[in-house]
C-alpha cells in the first residue's frame, strides 16, 4: 500500500537495530507511515529506503529519546506533519552486564535513562495525544508496545542495572495499561527471551548465532509479526503481556 | 477448505461451551478436522453441523476426559480414523467458588480432576503421539494449548479448589513446554482474564453480560483467533503464555 | 517446660523426616504438645522419645493424611484428648521427577493426593476448629503453615506432577490466607529452596550432602526456627510467604 | 548492652520516619552502633537521644543518599570512625501517585533517584566493604536489607513512577543476592503491604490510621523485629524475601 492520502503514523523508538527495523517495516506494510527514530537519523536511511522499496512510507528522525524537550518536539512534528500516531513501539535496550561491585553510578543511571526513562517520556507523550482525540467507533484509540526481556522478570547476577531498568519499564507498562486501557489505549509488554538475529549477536556471540540454522535465535520479522498482531486485537480481547522465545531456549 | 484428502486433526477437549466451539470452528477453517469432545457427544451435534455448514470437517466424540482408558481410546480412535493430531486444546474449566470452611473433599477433588487431571491425561497422550512421529521439515511437530484463568496466577478467597486446579494446570503447561519445546512441540498457556460471552455468563451474571454492548466481555471468536495465532507461530518465536482481557477489565 | 497443666497442641502433619521432626521439637520447646503424624505411628516413637527427653510433650498418631475420615477423626482425637490445636504445619512432600511422556496417571494422582489434597483436608479441618473458637484477646486464633519448595513457583522439565501439587498447595495457602486472615488465622507458606539435611539427601545425593560442611544444605532446626517465628508474629505484621535457601544455592 | 569496646555498625539509610527509627533502635539493642542518616542530621537528634536513653549507641549523619560522593564519604567516615558496617538497611520511599498523563519527567526521575538509585549507591558501597573483609568464621560477612512495598510486585494505575522505582529496587536486591550470597553477604528484600503507624499515615489517612486500635496498620517495631531476625539467620537458611501485612489487609 502506498497512497498519497493522509496516513496514520506508527512511531518506532529505537529503530537502530534489526528488531526495530523489522517492526517498522511490518507496520509500514499495514499502511502506517513508519516514523523511525534513533539519536542520529543518518543511520536510518537504509531502513527508510528499504521500506520505500517495499512500497511503504517511512520517515527518519534523529532525536534523543532521553530528552523531554526533544521527545515532545518529535511527537509534535510527527503529529503535525505526518499524521496522528496510532502505534508506538518502544524498543530501546541497553544490556551491559556488570558486577554490582564494579558498576559505576554513571552507567547504572545511563542504563535506566535509556531503557526506562525514555520509555516513560515517549509513552507519556504519545498517550497524551491519544486520549485527547475523539474516541473512534472501534473504541480503540491506539496501541503502545514496550519491548521487555528475560531481565524484565528477574534480577540475575551482574544484571542489576539492566534488570532494574527493564523491571521498571514493565511496571510502567502495567501501570499505563491499568490506567489507559479503560480509555481505549492498548498497552502491551513483550518478554523477548532469547537471542535475536542481529548484528550485535552475530559479532559478539558467534556460537549463539550459529543456532540460527536451526531456528535457535529469534527472527526479527517474527517478533514484528507479533507486534502487529497485538495492535490488531479487538478491544474485548487484548493481550497485555506475551513472551517470545525460540523452541530450544531454556527457561 | 473442504477436501476428501486426509486431514490433520485438531482435538478440542471440552468443546461444550461457546469458547471450545469457537476454537473448533477456527481450526476447522484452517483446514483441520475438528475433533470435539465432551462427556456426551449428542450435545455436540449442533457444533458439528455448524462447522460442516461453514465447509469444514468435524467429528464429535463422547468421552470422559478424566478417565485414562477413555482418553487413550479416544486418541487412538482419532489417530487411526481421522488423522494425526497436530493441535490439542484443553479447555475444561470448573469454577465453583466456596469457602474453605465449607468446601467438601469430594468437590475439591472433582474440580482438580476436571480442570487439571484431565489436562494431564489428554496432554500426555497427545504428546506421546507427537514426539513419536518423524520430525517435519518445519521442526514443529504440533501445538498443545491449555486454557487458564485469572485463578491460574493467584489464589483468591473462596477459590482454593479452582485456583489449585488452575495453578496445577499452569505448572503442567510450564513443565511440558520445558521438556517438549526442544522436541518440537509448542506448549502454550493462556490467561483468560474476564467474562466470556457464553450462555453461562448470560444466565448467571446478567449485569456482567450487559457489558457485551461495549466489548466488556470476551468474544469466543477472538479467543479462538489467538489460539490459531499461537499454533501458527514459527518455532524461533514461540509464545508460552499470553493473557486476554477486555479493555475495561480491572486487573 | 513439661507440666501436667492442659497444653495447646501443635499438629505436625508429615513428621516422618528430619524437617518435620525438627519442627515438632521446636514447637514442643515453645510449650506446645507436639502431635506428630505419619501413616505408621511406630516410626515416630524415636521422635516422641527425643522430645520427652528434652522435657517436652509429644504424642504420635498413625493416620493417613489423604483420607478425609481419618483426618477428621485425628483432629477430633487431638482436640478432645490433648488440647486445642493452635498450630498446624503441613509438611508432606512427594518429589519424584518423571518425564511427562512416561508419567503414569496413578503416580500423577498420588503425588497430588499426598502433597496437596492432604494439605487441603488437614488445613480445612483445623481451620474449622480455629474459627469456631472464641477470639482470644490477642486476636490471633492460630497459625497454619504449609511447606513449599522451588517447584511451588515454577514447573521445571520432568516436574509436572510435583510442581502441579506444590503450586496447587500454594494456591490453597493463598486462598486460605485471604479468607481466614481477617478471621484471626495466620496462614503462611514457605519456599524451601535447596537440599535439606535429611537421610534422603544423604543417601541419594551424596555430593550435595557433602556441602553440609560449608552450610550448603539447610539445617532442619533452622527451618523450624523460622516456623516458630512465623507463629509468634503479632497480627499487625504477618508474613504470608518467605523463602529459605543456603547462602551458596543458585536461584 | 552499652560498652566502650569497638562496635560494629548498622547503617540505616532513610531513618527519618518511624520505620527507620524503629529499625535503628532494634539494631542498637542488638549491640550495634546505629548509624542513622537523612538529608538533615538535625532531625535525627531525637532518635539518637532515644537510642542512648535505651542504653544504645547511635550516630546521626546528614547525607544526601542520592549523591555518589556523599555516600562514599559517609561510608568511609562510618568505617573509619565508628566501625565496620555489618548491616545496612535501605529504607527510603517516595510514594506520590500521579496519572501517567500528568506525571512530570522531573518527578518521575526524582522518585527513581530517591527510592532506587540511592539504594544502588548505598548497597554497592557497603557491599564493596563487606566483600573486601576477611571472611569471618560464621561465613556471614553482613546483611543488606532493602525495604519494598506492594508496588514492588505490580504497577497499579497512577503508580508508574513509584512502582517503577520499587520494582527496580527489587531487581537490584535480587541481582545482589545472586552475586553476593555466595560471597557471604545476605541480601534481603521485604514487601511491606499495608499502612505503617507513622506520622504520615496519621496525618494523611486518618481513617486508615484508626485501624490501629485493632492492629490494622503495621507497628514499626514489629517490622524492625523481622529485620533483626533476617540478619540473625544462619547462612544455611537465608530468606531473600518476605512480606509483612496486617491480618485484615486485603491482598
Amino acid at each position: 500500500m502506498n497512497t498519497t492520502a493522509p496516513r496514520k503514523a506508527a512511531l518506532i523508538v529505537g529503530a537502530g537495530d534489526a528488531t526495530g527495523g523489522a517492526i517498522a517495516r511490518a507496520f509500514a506494510r499495514e499502511g502506517y507511515a513508519a516514523c523511525v527514530t534513533r539519536r542520529s537519523a543518518d543511520k536510518l536511511q537504509p531502513l527508510v529506503a528499504q521500506i520505500e522499496a517495499e512500497g511503504g512510507v517511512a520517515h527518519a528522525f534523529g532525536s534523543d529519546a532521553r530528552k523531554e524537550e526533544e521527545v515532545a518536539a518529535l511527537i509534535e512534528q510527527i503529529e503535525s506533519t505526518v499524521g496522528p500516531i496510532e502505534v508506538m513501539v518502544f524498543n530501546i535496550g541497553a544490556n551491559v552486564p556488570e558486577s554490582i561491585l564494579t558498576e559505576s553510578a554513571r552507567k547504572y543511571f545511563k542504563v535506566w535513562e535509556m531503557a526506562c526513562f525514555s520509555g516513560f517520556l515517549n509513552g507519556r507523550e504519545v498517550a497524551r495525544r491519544m486520549v485527547a482525540r475523539e474516541m473512534p467507533a472501534s473504541g480503540h484509540r491506539g496501541t503502545l508496545i514496550f519491548t521487555g526481556a528475560t531481565a524484565s522478570l528477574r534480577g540475575g547476577a551482574n544484571f542489576g542495572a539492566f534488570s532494574g531498568a527493564k523491571m521498571a519499564l514493565r511496571a510502567l507498562a502495567q501501570s499505563m495499561a491499568r490506567e489507559l486501557g479503560p480509555q481505549g489505549v492498548h498497552v502491551a509488554h513483550t518478554i523477548i527471551d532469547g537471542a535475536i538475529d542481529t548484528e550485535f549477536i552475530r559479532s559478539n556471540f558467534p556460537e549463539r548465532y550459529a543456532l540460527k540454522a536451526q531456528d535457535g535465535i529469534l527472527n526479527p520479522d517474527h517478533i514484528a509479526h507479533s507486534y502487529v498482531m497485538l495492535h490488531r486485537q479487538p478491544r474485548d480481547a487484548w493481550t497485555h503481556e506475551l513472551d517470545l522465545r525460540p523452541w530450544m531456549e531454556k527457561f
